[in-house]
């Protein structure tokens, strides 16, 4: 199998998330960027894993727009659980720093989910990974919320931002997921979906 | 402790890698580069650990220059290791290719070590860091040594590159620590260097 009949196909991507294109370009894919409006609701009895594979197909099944012969449409969904339970995007700085302090000396779970499409054919699927936080004192959370910008961050913090390179201890899983996109996973489903 | 006593450090990075310094960087920090030449070799006793220490203590201490009263200097080594055995950098495609086999389907560790000095006061540690390889197909292995640059990364791949997203299913560690700094303990260290 070579790569290079992959690499013929434009990933249309259902997000407005700079990182994620960044990262698909990285991976050596042509990106074309699209945007739907869908509300991040969801059925309470889905477990942690569902959950974002469900939003992540609500917002697939709402791009109605037609795909090119050459065009896979993604949409993907990252998520932080601590014991269980959603960590949204902060409404505002103190919350942030409630988050942070919940997650502090802590492990959580991020969880991407993901839907492609291509013609009639479409996959869905996700990727978990651990994250721990060694202890944050209190200068280090203010710190990080006073200089960068946690408030547009599921969990109140970036992974590749300053507290991500000085407070995050351990992960377990891949790391690219903890960005916003299931890389190694993307890729083998992907793969599968231009063989069937 | 506030972190704008630190912040108003620049450190003297004794090493030629531009993602050291990009990362360095991204933690907050001023860079400043410098170069010294020192031969890569080391007393065949040591431990896996004690080698990338090692190492970045030969470069320390042939870095004679004076430091300015506001500058930290600091030298870095990552190396790659297989079963307790160093993969350096390959010499050619073929041994890229050998290597990269090798990781194929198995787990292998990276571990840093750094040295850092203000004054005359002076710090050591490492980092470690499992990276896990998943099944990779010989054409994922020809396509990243054809596409990519393996020849001059030990264990011949980088994880921020292509093969790094598909092929790495899991790491248990610190990301940074594989990418070429070990960010966290840097940052412990530094904090407390300059209290000594």
């Amino acid at each position: 199998m070579s790569f290079n009949d992959l690499f013929s196909y434009t990933i249309v991507l259902n997000s407005r998330s700079p990182r994620r294109k960044q990262l698909l370009e990285q991976m050596g894919f042509m990106v074309r960027t699209v945007k739907t409006q869908t509300s991040e609701t969801y059925p309470a009895d889905l477990t942690m894993e569902a959950i974002p594979v469900f939003l992540a197909k609500k917002k697939g099944q709402a791009y109605k727009e037609e795909l090119l012969e050459k065009e896979i449409l993604l949409c993907s969904d990252t998520m932080v659980f601590l014991h269980n339970k959603v960590l949204g995007k902060p409404k505002d700085k103190q919350e942030a720093k409630t988050m942070l302090q919940s997650l502090s000396n802590n492990k959580h779970s991020v969880i991407s989910g993901c839907y492609i499409r291509k013609g009639e054919k479409e996959r869905l699927f996700y990727e978990k990974t651990e994250v721990y936080f060694k202890p944050l004192s209190t200068s280090t959370i203010d710190y990080y919320i006073d200089k960068y910008t946690p408030l547009d961050k599921a969990g109140a913090y970036g992974i590749q931002e300053w507290i991500g390179m000085v407070g995050v201890e351990k992960i377990e899983g891949s790391f690219y997921n903890v960005m916003g996109l299931p890389t190694i996973a993307l890729f083998d489903n992907l793969l599968e979906l231009i063989s069937l």
